[in-house]
């Protein structure tokens, strides 16, 4: 591999998405993506006693499918990376502890997915292992109870305030293409924390916007690209009040990706029948929508290339009740269709 | 590199411990090792106005006094590996946010030490970077606060439980030997979550001795070594109940390890004369005591072979009050004299 600029790596043999699942709530069962994932549940509680139970749940399917999909078994595994957005990050460590995966727990709040798929990346490309599993969750429940207010305090949501999307995505990647394989890794861009100074976690897109605006615009310079070498340029969950804000900050910096920007956010809601604000957020947000739509686009080659930039907002209950901002990272990854063009 | 069994990685080429520094709190000072850390805070605040700030300001202190030890600036790193025990790890993003180091998060409760090393080791030896630094901290106040009750409360603590440790350690690793170097890391055996049922959060040497035991026999069964091998093998944070039970399990599995076994903390600790009870813990335990009296001993060839484990519980407080589990995890680390013996 080579190491590129300041933050990104180009890989010189791919990494390859052998197998991935999705599995969501109801809400996002009935959104415009609804169709597209392996398992929406009956209710949200998915059978658990808790909503933290229910997370864990969501973990523990989303790795069985990807890992039948890919053909393989928990043991073919050498490693697996996972983390939530709940504190000491349990819904990982209680869905995940009966595979006996060897396990490397990871935090980027949102961005995870993208960290995970990273270090997957990092541990697959560098011989440490010949396959591994990425996995990240959110819960809409779990993640209010966490993050702001418990359901049943009934708040009021302002118009900026994003929906937490109840959902898993895991992914199975190796170092051999398959007849199963859904795409190809081929470079990453780690990023920085970004810090505006805002400070409303009810305004989680406009904190993690200049995250996503310096990796993205990061990513084109280490690779001396100009935004259209890519599809599509997918970020994770800036939602509509985030989105304008990233498309400014671009235009600032002299790109333009207003025409192929997509925001997995936005995608998964459809946000004026569902009622759910400036868009979906959460880990499981751009984790599902890279498993049930981005990887099949990529697939059916309606996509030839992306960046993939899951966005993350690093706040907790107690930094925010004790007034600090909600800084953001998002972490980049180009992922490619299975078969390199000839 | 070779992988070595179903967990272990030997690494052809070492990757160097180039620079670390350690801060710790006034208790930890007053302690055995007292002398041997490079910073010791005036009081447990450290000029902050919140033990999360407080927490956030030790880690920005290990990193600096690490790089400066190391003989190296912020933008010489290419990643910083970095976690603590505070939900969403905010210690880490608003004490590290300043330096602009690409941010992997890191999460294994107090194994998080052993997680960041691991991590930052694949990182250089596989190419990805030529320079790395892992960093880790817990904070007693904040750490009560978080898991068990805010200290105002003054609960009895039973003498099971262990005193987490105010501290942070900070490594920069390197690819290249430097005259700097304290020790090499040359293996690594990724833990699995283990867990025996147990559900005393005062108690969490237990709930981690199954992990600990775990992880040092698939050690040595993987690299094919007796525990002759090592002139230590150092857990983390069992303290003197854990310690027990892990030798126990040990013994169960055919290794006796009494005569080499040494536990962070049990060291950090006068546990009579300091009233810490069963000993010291958390993510700062292990990582302070690495740099200041670990690292020394490799430095000056009194240990040419260490095994290194830092052991994690991985609860949180809604887990526990669910009447959940408390589930370990350890992560193993060899480290090596600075020279290969000739």
């Amino acid at each position: 591999m080579s190491q590129l600029g300041k933050q990104s790596i180009q890989l010189d043999k791919p990494v390859y998405i052998n197998g991935s699942a999705s599995v969501v709530g109801t809400k996002e069962g009935e959104g415009p993506l609804g169709l597209l994932f392996d398992m929406v549940g009956e209710d949200d509680m998915f059978g658990c006693q808790s909503w933290e139970e229910a997370e864990s749940s969501l973990q523990k399917d989303a790795v069985y499918l990807a890992l039948q999909k890919a053909g393989k078994k928990p043991e073919d595994m050498r490693y697996i990376f996972a983390g939530d957005l709940l504190g000491q990050s349990i819904a990982t460590s209680f869905g995940l502890m009966n595979y006996q995966i060897p396990l490397l727990g990871v935090y980027g709040a949102c961005s995870t997915c993208g960290e995970s798929l990273t270090l997957g990346s990092m541990a697959v490309a560098g011989g440490f292992a010949d396959r591994v599993v990425c996995v990240t969750s959110s819960h809409f429940a779990s993640a209010e109870k966490e993050f702001r207010f418990p359901l049943a305090y009934g708040n009021q949501r302002p118009l900026s305030a994003s929906w937490t999307v109840t959902g898993s995505g895991a992914f199975v990647l190796g170092a051999q293409k398959e007849e199963t394989t859904r795409a190809r890794i081929t470079g990453f861009t780690v990023g920085k924390i970004v810090d505006y100074g805002l400070k409303d976690s009810m305004n989680m897109g406009a904190c993690m916007a200049p995250a996503a605006a310096a990796t993205i615009a990061q990513n084109l310079e280490d690779f001396g690209y100009e935004p259209e070498e890519y599809d599509k340029i997918i970020t994770g969950d800036l939602g509509s009040v985030g989105q304008k804000v990233m498309l400014d900050l671009l235009r600032e910096k002299g790109y333009d990706i207003a025409d192929r920007h997509m925001d997995c956010g936005i995608e998964i809601y459809d946000a004026e029948s569902q009622d759910t604000h400036a868009g979906g957020s959460g880990c499981g947000c751009s984790a599902v929508t890279l498993s049930a739509y981005i990887l099949k686009q990529l697939e059916e080659g309606n996509w030839k290339k992306v960046l993939f930039v899951p966005t993350g907002a690093l706040l907790s209950k107690t930094s925010y009740n004790e007034g600090q901002s909600v800084p953001g990272i998002a972490h980049g990854l180009i992922l490619e269709i299975p078969d390199e063009l000839g």
